[in-house]
């Protein structure tokens, strides 16, 4: 892409709004100087934000709005105050209008993808939405979806979000044909719920390009790196997602506990401080911030609403990577190409 | 309880068979002395073992069978081959006749449940059966079922589930009403699937002994212990289950290498390798073995396959409470009594 990337920001979006969104607005200018952002917010809070991040300042077109979503609206209630004048709702429409090549907010989850859905609406071939996480391994990375967009799932929306998921890993960790598994109770082919047996029998026998279909996999093979790309209906891979979350806090927690119990534990922190610190870093929810809205006619990362700057330039980061390479432009040259043997298969 | 517990064990169960149930029958009999032991196995290789262990042989009845359940035959093929007369079936056989007031077996965890289903028959008001996982929290250890008994629930099973699990929660953890919650992908009322929020509305909406319904929690709730016993579907449980697993070994896994890489970290190691030590144990998988089967006429033991002594002796602890504690008349009890209601409120 050889003009800039251009980010739509819904500054009233998280737990912090613009008090977040504007220094790590900053921070991934840093990293990227060519940005440009396209803001959208209350001018009362976001414009002396703005004088205080010249080169932020320097580097957006600022649109004024008084509505802002609650982190706690309904997604039909922010559906119903907050279409075409919310900065949520404006940000979105930047990208849909083209003026904007993705958007990020750290607004509620169900309410963003409400509005996303209704102004980008869904690709050609694709009947739902979904949410991408990247989710920390042993090995590096991988795509974990749907985490939560929809719940339950047919056989064809499983083999969308594989074809989706593949396309994005492609994009995050630059592989040509990333390795896609099916999340199951076991791994023989008789395990599982009915659904995912037949996504796993499409999988097999259609040639997709760009996917090497792996098999199914288990919860434990999330942490291992397995495969590039794991795929599962929302509800499970939200509970997956939050699992996964809650035990990494609850073992960190055991870790502070026993160095802080003994004073050999303590000098032995001490000189292992450093150690610690990596690992406290490898552990950073930051530093993975931004889940990804897919099967949508225009890129949405949600921010977590609870992030700082740093974890929201997480955010910025990822937002620019799917726009710099692409991302939509992959999803629908595989679905194009896919979707005949697909639908034979189906 | 005046008599002594009988356990009936499946000496040819797990990926070791005899060479770590003897044994861990050993360890388990120094903590109970009281034991008795049913078990079932080839002569061939038990006999040995029993003659290893004295205190074990003296406290056992020993039944030979060269029929053995292999760690990868399927329920069907289990059944045709094994019914009456493996060492699988004539354990949990010694619990439908009385000889025995608990099961224990390390063997293939959808033979047990196919056998166990055949052999002892679900209780009244029990449409199906369902594994319950003690699982370790911040507040010290909770219950969560179902870990992969059955896919998919619809209300009242969810509810049974509910009523279950509060009474293996007063067995083990001694408390007289356990807090109840429901696993979703949310905490309003209006999310998740239709089956788990009419579970909630019926739990609210009932007033069921030794049993306070929470409401619905969320996958990081588990980790945290915020109530005594989480329910959910076989599904989205054993994909929990296995993902937190798996994210403790790839904690474990960070902390190890972050611990080897500099000298100063290796230093600080050794300070504090008591601390580590704990921590270890703290997270041993050994340390809460043995799924419980629950739903049955009859308490089933599932030892986890691949464990050694240590591991199989937490599972024969474990059948040790059910049996002295009485799980199976606190579970008929609370149904008795709780039915009526429930059902009216369907």
């Amino acid at each position: 892409m050889s003009r800039p990337v251009r980010i739509a920001l819904d500054a009233m979006g998280g737990d912090h709004g613009a008090s977040v969104v504007l220094p790590g607005a900053a921070l991934a200018l840093e990293r990227h100087p060519g940005l440009r952002f396209v803001i959208y917010g209350d001018e009362k809070v976001v414009a002396p934000l703005l004088d205080a991040h010249p080169k932020v300042k320097a580097s957006s077109d600022f649109h004024h709005t008084e509505v802002a979503v609650a982190m706690d609206h309904k997604p039909s209630q922010a559906l119903r105050m907050g279409r075409y004048k919310s900065s949520m709702w404006l940000a979105i429409e930047a990208v849909k209008k083209g003026e904007a090549d993705v958007v990020v907010s750290a607004g509620n989850t169900g309410a963003l993808m409400a509005m996303a859905t209704f102004c980008l609406k869904t690709m050609a071939h694709i009947e739902r939405p979904a949410i991408a996480a990247i989710w920390p391994t042993l090995r590096g990375e991988s795509i974990v979806l749907d985490v939560g967009a929809t719940i339950g799932a047919h056989a064809q929306h499983l083999v969308d979000l594989a074809v989706m998921g593949s396309a994005l890993a492609r994009v995050v960790f630059d592989i040509d044909r990333p390795t896609v598994g099916l999340l199951n109770v076991g791994v023989e082919e008789i395990k599982g719920i009915e659904a995912v047996k037949e996504a796993g029998r499409i999988l097999r026998e259609t040639e997709i390009p760009h996917l090497a279909y792996h098999g199914f996999v288990e919860g434990d093979d999330l942490g291992k790196g397995t495969v590039d790309v794991v795929v599962t209906e929302g509800f499970a891979g939200n509970i997956a997602l939050k699992t996964a979350e809650g035990t990494a806090k609850q073992i960190a927690e055991y870790l502070r506990n026993a160095m802080n119990r003994t004073l050999m534990a303590r000098v032995g922190y001490f000189f292992a401080r450093g150690a610690f610190a990596a690992l406290k870093e490898k552990l950073d929810p930051r530093r993975a911030n931004g889940g990804v809205f897919l099967g949508l006619e225009g890129v949405v990362i949600k921010s977590h609403g609870g992030t700082d700057a740093l974890g929201f330039a997480s955010a910025v980061d990822l937002a620019y990577e799917m726009a710099s390479h692409e991302l939509l432009g992959k999803i629908r040259e595989t679905l194009e190409r896919a979707h005949p043997a697909m639908s034979a298969a189906v």
